[in-house]
């Protein structure tokens, strides 16, 4: 059997939340420098990155994704330090699950019928 | 502040998911013994509800909802032994990320702005 997954949303204290799919969009702008080429290798539209950008951006302190103005390639998007807090915590709240929950989670997966 | 939330989606080993709106459904079941009081209770259509029952029956080795024929007011919807394994581990697990993630949920709650 695989080992067990879990999807994960963690609330903000005003309400809003953070789930796999902001975390996935915050890696790929990581990974990839720019809204536009994490969209694509997401698979989802320029729009619906960018307004996922904008709705996090809101809901934060500080935001978690910014310009990089002046880059060598004339802009792009880079995350700040609250970006990579929050996917660096929201990894640990993963970790912290699968381990302190283990067995509950194997038990829950077994109760699935076997595919066929 | 209040105290973190958190929303789980925890997967079977054939691919199916058990997440917070199954939770809510079984747990009003329970309560109200049958698919459409349920409903009801929950502001969902009967049709709906009928079909989240039947896609996790169908994702499960042995039914998490029966019928409880036979009873006093001539039947209505019982949860199965199953049904309740899996409300209890939910929230078994929900505690168990609650404890073990305090202080990972909490510094995550703090990012995201004050109401206002």
């Amino acid at each position: 059997m695989d080992n067990p997954h879990l999807w994960l949303r963690l609330d903000l204290a005003n309400g809003h939340h953070i789930g796999p799919g902001k975390i996935a969009l915050l890696e790929a702008i990581r990974a990839k420098g720019s809204i536009t080429a994490a969209a694509r290798h997401l698979g989802m539209s320029y729009r619906r990155a960018w307004l996922m950008v904008e709705n996090m951006n809101d809901a934060l302190r500080e935001p978690a994704v910014t310009s990089a103005q002046g880059g060598a390639y004339g802009g792009g998007t880079v995350l700040t330090d609250v970006g990579e807090q929050i996917i660096q915590i929201y990894h640990s709240v993963e970790g912290l699950t699968l381990t302190s929950a283990h067995q509950e989670l194997r038990a829950i997966a077994r109760l699935g019928r076997d595919r066929s």
